[in-house]
């Protein structure tokens, strides 16, 4: 049986049924993005790791070294972020082709170190191998978090609001532009949502934030997409959700590009995934003070984008129109033959 | 400039350069197979990657999924065993094909948490990708230490003896049978040293020993060759080394296939790799009870083989003539050029 009839989540419920039941000391283990593990001193210690394979994740003519280098380090904070963990360590697992410059890495290794110390994080190793094909750069980072500061995936309930940070489907209308360099779009424009794609940031101060303020009741960064990344929200909490189409944030960059490509910006904003925003969920009577204790801190605006409701009525989609359809978990699955 | 012409180990020295200096809690940094963290209650974080990359590292027929699982935690359980640190905690980075099948990543699955299970480790995350070509497979292992049992590569003195476990070479001759199945060799020699190229036993309980009874003085384990990896213990310790060729323990099998395809035995031991077994030094009155030690509580053997020398003497090899030769760092380097 291929692993395209199953898919990637498929895959890793396979592999969580498989797995012997862990230990006492681990608190979160397969299947979420992140290992959270009881450390000494009454401390959490989180492990992650988030690759990119030339050819799958990137192509080399479309990101210099030196955003890739920033990107993958991002990506894993990103992961730390949406537990409202603090990033620490960082290993780097290189595989270079046999044409690979000691140009091309010294910019690489320039963009991750730069990335990594904005969030205060030392690369303190790796391993370095040589590839086939392109290049791949696996990143494992290492962060901490206080017990009583962690924020998981499997706390919603029916009844909290749903809300995401920033703007949903710059980094696909990024992608578009850089896939499809004839299209128009104005130079403003393409500029943000290109870096949205090539340089995210991860919401790393409004994460650590949003899980002190104790107001929030689950959180996951959106790295595959919020319809995919609701669904595991909705799988790890037991519940049910609705999105109302019309209060997604979208720029207005991602809907000139969806325009010019003849998308519609809706389906860049569910599905296109790569945003690196935080999605979490809250009881309605505090999700407006965090928002407000979020912007007023960090600048970055939290907004309201659906309400959690009971398992039994799953996950659904109100239209600009009033009409409510189904919310297909669709989005980025490595393995999924697409419908 | 192509990474070749600075080789692996030139480009993890130019990664090193370009590092800022680290904080004060990373004990042990780039440069290293094991990064040690300052941890918790005393203690200290360990952490090391390790990768399997088809076509690289293996090949998709010579091994089977099974065997592979156990053998990428193995060498990474190895990492660990050479500070004498315990293993503790693993992610798997995979990245699968489009043709990868369900019953190949079971088998993968299954071996992998074998061998985990065997070491005490828990399998507690990681990320599941696609690969444009064929399999890779990158571990992420966590260990701890207690900072009087870690034992690094940094210790050995001049007149410190030089002694490995086991037999080396092996790991060479299983590979050499793999490659060539045309190669006629005795059953019993043939399925041992294939056995210890597909699934090398990491020295986990040896390494804790040898750490625990601080009777040595540098550790490190036998990835690359013997060669190679005194060098590493040589640009820590600032020393140089003789290698006495007739003391190395080369296995009846190793000779016997070394014999039938025309190669000197002491080439597979020198510079084979993947041995995946302990090279340390202690000082000469206290190697032979450390040996009795290892022997009586494990059953592996250690086996003196040379002798840390002042660093200007540099590395020699001394040849069962008496000839002394200079020792290259001959071994696996991903990139250099082979002369």
């Amino acid at each position: 049986m291929l692993i395209s009839e199953i898919g990637e989540f498929g895959l890793i419920g396979r592999i969580k049924e498989g797995t012997s039941l862990p230990r006492n000391d681990v608190v979160v283990g397969i299947g979420d993005d992140v290992a959270v593990l009881r450390a000494a001193g009454g401390k959490y210690l989180l492990a992650t790791c988030d690759i990119q394979v030339e050819g799958v994740h990137f192509l080399k003519d479309k990101i210099t070294p030196h955003q890739l280098g920033r990107k993958v380090v991002a990506i894993n904070v990103s992961d730390i972020a949406s537990m409202g963990g603090r990033p620490r360590y960082l290993l780097v697992s290189l595989n270079l082709s046999a044409d690979a410059t000691v140009e091309y890495t010294d910019a690489l290794y320039q963009g991750l170190w730069e990335e990594a110390g904005r969030f205060g994080v030392d690369v303190v190793g790796g391993n370095i191998s040589r590839s086939p094909t392109g290049l791949i750069i696996d990143v494992f980072l290492l962060g901490e978090a206080e017990p009583q500061g962690l924020l998981l995936r499997s706390g919603a309930s029916p009844g909290d609001l749903i809300l995401v940070t920033g703007e949903l489907g710059n980094s696909a209308a990024g992608l578009t532009l850089l896939l499809n360099p004839d299209i128009s779009c104005p130079e403003e424009h393409a500029g943000a949502v290109k870096a949205a794609h090539l340089t995210p940031t991860p919401r790393l101060k409004e994460g650590q934030l949003i899980a002190r303020s104790k107001s929030a009741s689950a959180m996951i960064d959106l790295s595959d997409g919020l319809a995919s990344d609701i669904t595991r929200i909705c799988e790890a909490s037991r519940v049910g959700a609705t999105i109302w189409a019309q209060h997604i944030p979208i720029s207005l960059a991602t809907r000139a590009v969806a325009q010019s490509v003849g998308k519609d910006p809706l389906d860049l904003a569910l599905f296109g995934g790569e945003d690196y925003e935080l999605l979490l969920t809250a009881p309605p009577e505090k999700a407006n003070e965090l928002a407000a204790a979020v912007l007023a801190a960090t600048g970055t605006p939290l907004t309201v984008v659906g309400e959690i409701a009971p398992s039994q009525e799953g996950k659904t989609l109100v239209l600009k129109t009033g009409e409510r359809v189904p919310l297909e978990a669709r989005g980025w699955d490595h393995f999924r033959q697409k419908g």
